[in-house]
């Protein structure tokens, strides 16, 4: 929206990506398939300042609608634009008619009588806004790091996303059984629990954590299979999936994902 | 982007709008599964102009990531917009990107030499533009008119995505064989023909069409269904689809949708 303010954001971020990507080499290698840093959004050609906000309002449009290649990081050009994104309305409104949207489906299932209905959700980005954090971490334009982050999570001040918020309260009083299905590792736990209740989620029937964390271990192998499996273990003990929300396509994706997905805006990351 | 040219077309499109959806009626009916028509973007509520164009932004990214109910038409106060939107440079910067990340896999796809490798394109609004047409009815503020819209499509003269062309050629040069998978149907085969080859789309291994016209018989199966049996068809005959290139969600899901699938910006309408 305003061009301006992206040049000079993209003056700040661009003075300490390139410290950024090489300590963050590491990461890239851990993860289990390739991304692609597509470090450029015109694909490596100049881009014409005029068409900056544009070029990256459309690498946003390509990563929500899951065209982009596994990607590693924010393209040099569009830090500013992100970082603008994730701090004005645009990305509230995009919040909002995401919930509202899941909200109208939620209402609309009949639910059984047998206390089998259900409804995933996902945790960071999703439930939890790490928005402080990216904020210090050029908003997605540095390589992901593990221990940074989990320093971040052991905190628990991750505050809530109030469309979600707003959302849970609805689909609980509803009904449904809801899951939060996330690729935190058992050991943030407790941690985990303390920050979902002190944003004001309660009354889970389960909380689902990965035995590893992001990037190593379990995790590996793609938060996709990871949640797939973990999905398909519910359906075994008979739940029914009705709605899932997650910023992430691997949230959304794989087998057992429910009746209707719904895809936050999430433009900061990409998790295979 | 402009909020006094959006009030405007507004107030032109609002103006036939009502008899639009009156005319409409009976296509709303015909339709296999319950298109909800969210007539207003903030979910019944006022809109404040101020907000009006990152509403409409929303709107049309929740369409992308597929978080929509089935959607019958544009929200009403979101005409403007999207009129705005497919007449700039938007929705072309959208289609360059969708192409280039397809381009992109192409290139990484390592081929075998037995000519099984497949691609999968759609033709409306994926290689050819009906846009001629739907800039005389409202981007998407009418409902589909069928009777209207093949007397379009039978003109044989909708120009081509040249993006699309630009990714069909070089797929092509690859040696994937480009299989057209359309809801057009028989009865429109030689138009359709006529129309790709003058538009510079040529060398394709099979172009599918449906039984029916959309809408009516067969398609009213939902367009993912016949687009997923027809696939099935493919992979039964040995292919393997790499690569699947579609405007609508039913293009991209379903089973055998390939290894990956890339979605082309359309804001305008939604078959399911």
């Amino acid at each position: 929206m305003n061009p301006s303010l992206s040049r000079f954001l993209f003056l700040v971020f661009s003075a300490f990506s390139s410290l950024a990507s090489s300590s963050g080499d590491q990461d890239y290698l851990l993860l289990h398939r390739p991304l692609f840093a597509n470090r450029h959004v015109a694909g490596g050609g100049d881009v014409d300042p005029e068409n900056l906000w544009f070029l990256c309002a459309s690498w946003r449009f390509a990563g929500e609608a899951n065209n982009l290649a596994p990607w590693a990081i924010v393209p040099l050009e569009c830090g500013g634009y992100v970082g603008e994104y994730m701090t004005g309305k645009a990305y509230v409104f995009d919040l909002e008619i995401t919930a509202r949207e899941a909200a109208a489906f939620a209402r609309s299932v009949p639910l059984a009588d047998d206390g089998k209905d259900a409804w995933v959700f996902d945790v960071d980005e999703t439930m939890l806004s790490n928005l402080p954090y990216y904020a210090d971490h050029g908003f997605g334009l540095e390589l992901f790091n593990g221990q940074e982050f989990n320093k971040w999570v052991e905190k628990g001040v991750a505050p809530a996303i109030n469309s979600s918020l707003k959302l849970y309260m609805e689909v609980l009083d509803l009904g449904f059984k809801i899951f939060l299905l996330t690729g935190r590792s058992e050991a943030q736990r407790a941690i985990t629990v303390y920050n979902l209740n002190s944003a004001g989620f309660q009354d889970w029937e389960k909380l689902i954590l990965s035995i590893s964390h992001r990037g190593t271990g379990d995790a590996r192998k793609s938060a996709m299979l990871y949640k797939s499996e973990k999905r398909s273990e519910m359906v075994a003990d008979g739940y029914r999936i009705h709605g899932n929300s997650g910023d992430q396509w691997s949230d959304l994706l794989g087998s057992n994902t429910g009746n209707r997905s719904f895809k936050l805006p999430n433009p900061m990351y990409y998790i295979p």
